[in-house]
């Protein structure tokens, strides 16, 4: 078994998130933040390391601005719908996952903003953004990395926006957390959104939204908080305000001995592997006969072959043993901007857990497809 | 170490629990919903299977309308903000958790809902009800059980307020789902919400929200659901309309196995259970010096010491090794109702896998604690 779909999520764990998944399930499965019984003190603790752990990845140190969710969707319903309560444009990349493009068209519907889309192909995003921008503009919404070909936006130029145009900035940084390192402490943002379950291998049921000090917002979902319980709101100050109702510990846990993987392994060494085993992909396939190949960078490539369905050649590939996803993957306005609606893409996405002979095993695959097709 | 906080979350938890989560994310860690590959289809399978043991196991054969979330407070602000979007009238019961109150009052202040609070004590909880039905009331939102007290509200009731009336029905089961059988054929409801973390045992990180088949719902959260990815908006029909992102699969597999768990044991079994360990619990606190009981009922029984801060008794409780909970437990207006929003109260909660050794040896140190103050 092959799997070559690590950006739906990460399927092979290091040996030691299975170990405080485990942990996280036996021994430490108090309510955290609830009682202050020892129990549910070290459910407490626990949660707290896995905010300090994240914040540090992300080159910050600020705990409490780390906001535990399901996954990154839930994260960026939070940050989108949260900071936005007026009428007002937004700018979004022309590769939007439905998880921002959704929760967008929700507040046109709901409240009346408006939005432009940015290309993601030009030379030069600054100029590009700069071009949208209106006087009623006020948030840059995009993704860091396309989940389809993963073509990235450099955070720098969004960061310059945010600090020329005093735009608020949000970012999805699904596809590229934990594939190189992001340092947040060099840009200005105000909300940055991460899943858990991929690149950074936690569980699923993990993802996280990270604040900036300054951002304001206000709540989607209320309930219990575990402070302030006395009052019918939920709590001004962070991580309470926006965690309501038990954390999904054990994924929680999984986050941060994710990280401490990654940190261990060095992200520098992570980036390179994915860099390694992605242009190995990319210069392998483009010797397949009829194949149409969309990016290939930060561990993702799509793909078309002439002929023959997206679906077909992913179900091909499964028979042999090799797992790959086809269809839209959540993300129609990628495709739209890549010119395969219709079609959909095969995606092949790589974890620094694989390795070259899992790419040539895929090429191999391929060829033998193509042979007999 | 003796655990009597069940009610914020089981601790120990049945082995196969532990074994299901275990092979969760080790063999079944592909996205569920997402890719069609072998590792996906199974993912898909676990969840679908989830969904048919939370149906059956409540009386129902709908598992599309089972909708899983990261806990109850989320489940049930998808339920109350998706299905109340007009200034109306709603009553709740004087036992509402925060997860109810909080998302009633961000309604208030968003849109204008007005509501009513019936009293939980009363002999006629329809009459209760009926009385305070205005032309506008659109919903009645409550509890089956406080949290604080383990107190009933009789569902038959409630069942026949939406029935005479028309009248929407949103049931938090948070504190009896699990511990009693809940048989929502026998029911008129719109949205059932409960946990998958307290009486069903699963891991913390899931919960559910169980619509009817005829309710109607606006999303609150959106993002990627799988299906329809070319559309903008939220797909319409359940379950995916409902579950944006991924799903936290090994919390939901282990909710399904929790309650194959209760199904095995038989529910009557486990009613039976829980009513002994309370009513054993409920006689021999009598026996306390100065000790003031609320409750007493589904597993919950809350007490205040003449004296004594709650903080400190379950302070001096967790010193001899026992677990439980002291404050408001998230539930301001249920301590309103019984008059402990001063002082909290202590609350000891069971699980059928607590002992009455377990009761003994809080009777116990609850003697000793009263012998020294």
């Amino acid at each position: 078994m092959i799997y070559l779909d690590n950006a739906a999520t990460t399927y092979k764990k290091p040996a030691r998130v299975y170990r405080v998944v485990n942990k996280a399930i036996r021994k430490y499965a108090a309510n955290p933040g609830r009682s202050s019984h020892r129990l549910a003190l070290k459910a407490t603790e626990i949660i707290y390391d896995a905010r300090e752990v994240v914040s540090n990845f992300f080159g910050l140190n600020e705990p409490e601005n780390v906001i535990f969710t399901q996954n990154a969707t839930y994260a960026l319903n939070i940050a989108i719908k949260g900071m936005i309560n007026r009428r007002c444009h937004v700018i979004i990349s022309d590769l939007e996952h439905n998880s921002v493009l959704r929760p967008i068209n929700a507040l046109c519907d709901s409240i009346g903003i408006e939005y432009s889309v940015f290309r993601s192909g030009t030379d030069n995003v600054f100029k590009e953004i700069e071009s949208l921008i209106r006087p009623d503009t006020a948030f840059v919404i995009t993704t860091l990395a396309s989940n389809v070909t993963g073509k990235e936006i450099p955070l720098l130029a969004l960061s310059e926006i945010k600090k020329r145009y005093n735009i608020g900035l949000i970012i999805d940084a699904s596809q590229l957390a934990g594939h190189k390192r992001i340092d947040l402490s060099r840009y200005a943002f105000d909300a940055f959104v991460a899943p858990g379950h991929k690149a950074l291998f936690g569980i699923m049921g993990g993802g996280f939204c990270i604040f900036s000090s300054s951002a304001k917002a206000k709540t989607i979902i209320d309930g219990g908080s575990g402070s302030e319980s006395v009052s019918a709101h939920m709590p001004e100050k962070n991580p309470e305000r926006f965690e309501a109702g038990t954390l999904a510990l054990p994924a929680i846990a999984s986050i941060a001995e994710g990280i401490r993987f990654i940190e261990k392994r060095g992200i520098e060494r992570v980036e390179e592997e994915i860099s390694v085993l992605t242009n190995r992909l990319k210069e392998m396939l483009c010797g397949v006969r009829g194949i149409n190949i969309y990016g290939g960078e930060n561990g993702v490539l799509s793909f078309t072959l002439d002929g023959m369905s997206t679906e077909g050649v992913s179900a091909a590939l499964d028979k042999k043993g090799i797992c790959t996803r086809a269809g839209l993957h959540c993300a129609p306005l990628a495709h739209k901007t890549y010119g395969t609606l219709d079609s959909g893409t095969v995606r092949i996405s790589v974890s620094c857990l694989n390795t070259v002979n899992d790419i040539e095993k895929a090429y191999e695959g391929l060829l033998d497809i193509r042979r007999r097709s």
